[in-house]
């Protein structure tokens, strides 16, 4: 009980924060003569009587939480979330079954965006609202988390990102508070800049908030089964610079507006992920020019957009990639791994991760040749210990082999090769497509078995969640205490 | 020059070998009317005059290896025994090209076993002779290796496996000599076994011998083209026996030939392999079981024969497995990744790198949970180093990386995704075959573009030396010294 109390006391505060958010697509109906408002009330009643069930035994207790109940509230507070964001689904006049709820939801708040939902432009709106929101929702909690849990919990080599508000002392608390001021305010902004823009170029209203959300938060959930693909080249390059800006630290718009010198961008991280960005459109531009008769603006265009997209994690489509020959098939499936910057919205691998793997490397073969030299390592122009360094590059051991897992546990469920391998791939990247023509970006997730749904899900979880923060959980170590 | 003259001394000696090894094919085709018996002549006096001029410039001179000779003598032998084994394959009334000569013998002699050559029954046995030597030789060439070299050079983490054979000072000679003639005399042994095993139960003497050299060097070359599966249960089971044993630690049993005692094979890799084998053994003849109506026995033996045949590395088939279904695909292409034990001739990422990675993982997660403690990392009752640790997981890394990047050089070549990820991934794990029509267990390799068989037969070196040892040598600071 020592251990649940403080538990249960967050995951209280977090079912009121969901009453809340419940009430906004609530409203909306409503207001828009849509007969989903009943589905959206109940709902967030039903989140409002658990919050108090939730808060009640620890009614009056303080309390601090230690890196064990840290841990169980991170992954419980995903799957909180994501139950809390399932329940307008199935109690909706077109019903999802639990799976197909269970699954949109984790999809959305992971910012996965692989959805079992098509014909979207029929669903009611205040449905398609509710799933840009757990994707605005769930970007916001991942760069949160990232900057004030994991560090501390040094998982993954993400206590190279240890700020001052990582550290959770009682006496950091107010700076804890202003941080997270200042980093609701930068992602409002942001989000209010990409609506704006879009709507400057063209969009509805209501499709320039749902997809200036879900681009922000690099989640990828579209208003229309065509994805990006119905929209004017200008609104496919403003969406390219708020994926990009999604992609990046948080922590670096918000020294930005502390300190209003383009100085503190400049950032070993957000520099590689932009170099390599500029990389990869280049070489699929080329390659596409030499093997198409395709006009090079165009070319350009979707190569950049599309790779954005995928590298991002956002996991748009403008048009069906996989139909552009072979090697772009091995290339955005590539592609898919490699994810965007830590403290960012995107997913994947990130780019930090194989920023210090590289260096390690560099490093290792230099000691291959003078075993007896010195070297350093520095990233962003300070040493790096070496437990960092080794947990960043020992990350990547660990995620192919759930990767490996979750393709074998996929194939079993009667996937093919392709379809397995590529579905946890993108879940666990949290990108969203896959390939083939079930998953593929053309398709969606309907047809996937229930089971197959769970696997993905969990899948999502573990990839959003940096992958030990979950496997933790599963140590007899962890449960000894 | 101070760098080259005792690399190019050993080339010389390699030579010789390869002048005496060429002999055998050509007496064994003069002896069989096999018009082939010019093409092995020839090989070997060519070989012969570059002997000499490789060993005229340092004749008389002394000298002892560093680091960075072993590294550049390492790569270079292996490139020169490809080449020497090309020849006669050009030079023969049957003439392949370079391309698929160099190809067909980098499979070989890497171990890897992929063919671009068919109607193997037609072939002249002095060619099938030639095959089943190069591999028989790379197997040998490869524990030799692993044994002496890699771990003096402390790639990949194999300095877990130093011993006083792996000192290269001048006194440790005697205790090198001793230990090179008694690995001669057990691989020796072993192939003779499995000879007269394979013999004995009903192979002919040619078949028997060929595939003997093949199976202990668990490279996969056969002499037909329907591989193992023209053969009968027994002669499979057979196979699985001395592919295990081939996929095990050679230092074992010459230990065992040392000291006649059991307890020599306490040896955590091996267990570990072994328990795995049977793990993976039990899991896919259960679920051919559930899902399909074959007879048990015949489905035992099968996947035991295939499971066996990949995870050794070996490559041999025995039916196309890719046919037993969606989740055999993913199984086989996941297997393949494993590898047998490190000091043995399997590929793969190898057995103690998953232990090692996997205890260090625990390590990691403990450490999560209480940062403060101490825990150490034992493997076979010794603590293992740090920097052993962090070598042995860097691998995965690499491997992946590696990976990658040959999937995208194939699929720039024209190859669809399947083929380009299974084929760089079969590569660099020197199993053989890879997935789909074109390059799967019922195909071969003839139709890949030429530039596609030079990819791949770079991957296999880089795969065969442990990535490492090649990758060094694209340093700067390997040839600044
Ligand atoms: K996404
Ligand atoms: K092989």
């Amino acid at each position: 009980m020592k251990l649940f109390r403080p538990v249960l006391f967050v995951s209280g505060i977090l079912s009121f924060i969901m009453v809340g958010l419940l009430l906004v697509p609530a409203f909306f109906a409503l207001m828009t003569d849509d007969e989903e408002y009943s589905a959206f009330f109940l709902s967030s009643g039903l989140a409002a009587l658990a919050g108090l069930l939730f808060m009640l035994p620890s009614y009056g207790h303080r309390f601090a939480l230690n890196a064990r109940q840290l841990y169980l509230l991170t992954s419980l507070s995903w799957l909180s979330l994501s139950f809390y964001g399932a329940l307008p689904l199935m109690l909706s006049h077109h019903p999802l079954s639990l799976t197909d709820a269970v699954f949109e939801a984790v999809s959305g708040i992971t910012t996965t965006g692989s959805t079992v939902m098509s014909s979207l432009d029929a669903l009611p709106h205040s449905i398609l609202l509710w799933r840009s929101m757990l994707q605005w929702v769930g970007g916001l909690g991942v760069i949160g988390m990232a900057v004030s849990i994991l560090p501390f919990l040094q998982v993954g080599g993400m206590r190279l990102f240890q700020t001052e508000s990582s550290d959770w002392s009682e006496k950091s608390l107010p700076r804890f508070h202003a941080m997270a001021r200042s980093l609701l305010l930068v992602y409002l902004g942001v989000t209010l800049a990409c609506a704006l823009s879009y709507f400057a170029a063209g969009m509805t209203l209501f499709d320039a908030i749902n997809h200036a959300m879900t681009t922000v938060s690099t989640g990828g959930y579209a208003t229309d089964d065509r994805s990006m693909g119905r929209f004017s080249d200008g609104i496919l390059w403003i969406s390219v610079v708020f994926m990009l800006i999604g992609g990046m630290p948080f922590m670096l718009y918000i020294r930005f507006l502390n300190q209003p010198n383009l100085d503190v961008f400049r950032d070993q991280q957000a520099q590689g992920f932009l170099l390599l960005v500029l990389a990869l459109v280049g070489l699929l531009t080329l390659q596409q020019l030499l093997t198409t008769e395709r006009q090079p603006f165009e070319v350009l265009t979707h190569a950049a957009f599309n790779i954005v997209s995928v590298i991002t994690t956002t996991g748009y489509a403008s048009t069906d990639y996989t139909l552009w020959g072979y090697f772009s098939i091995s290339f955005f499936f590539i592609v898919t791994f490699i994810g965007g910057c830590s403290g960012s919205t995107s997913g994947g691998m990130k780019i930090f991760r194989f920023q210090l793997s590289w260096l390690f490397l560099r490093d290792q073969m230099n000691k291959l040749v003078h075993p007896r030299g010195i070297f350093s390592i520095r990233f962003n122009g300070k040493a790096v210990a070496d437990d960092i360094m080794v947990s960043a590059v020992a990350f990547s051991f660990l995620f192919f082999l759930i990767l490996a897992l979750a393709t074998l546990a996929l194939a079993a469920t009667g996937l093919d090769f392709v379809t397995a391998l590529s579905g946890a791939a993108t879940a666990l990247t949290n990108v969203g497509p896959g390939l083939g023509d079930m998953i593929g970006p053309a398709g969606n997730f309907a047809a996937v078995s229930d089971i197959g749904k769970w696997i993905l899900g969990f899948t999502m979880i573990l990839g959003r969640l940096e992958l030990l923060t979950v496997m933790v959980l599963l140590t007899p170590v962890f449960w000894r205490g």
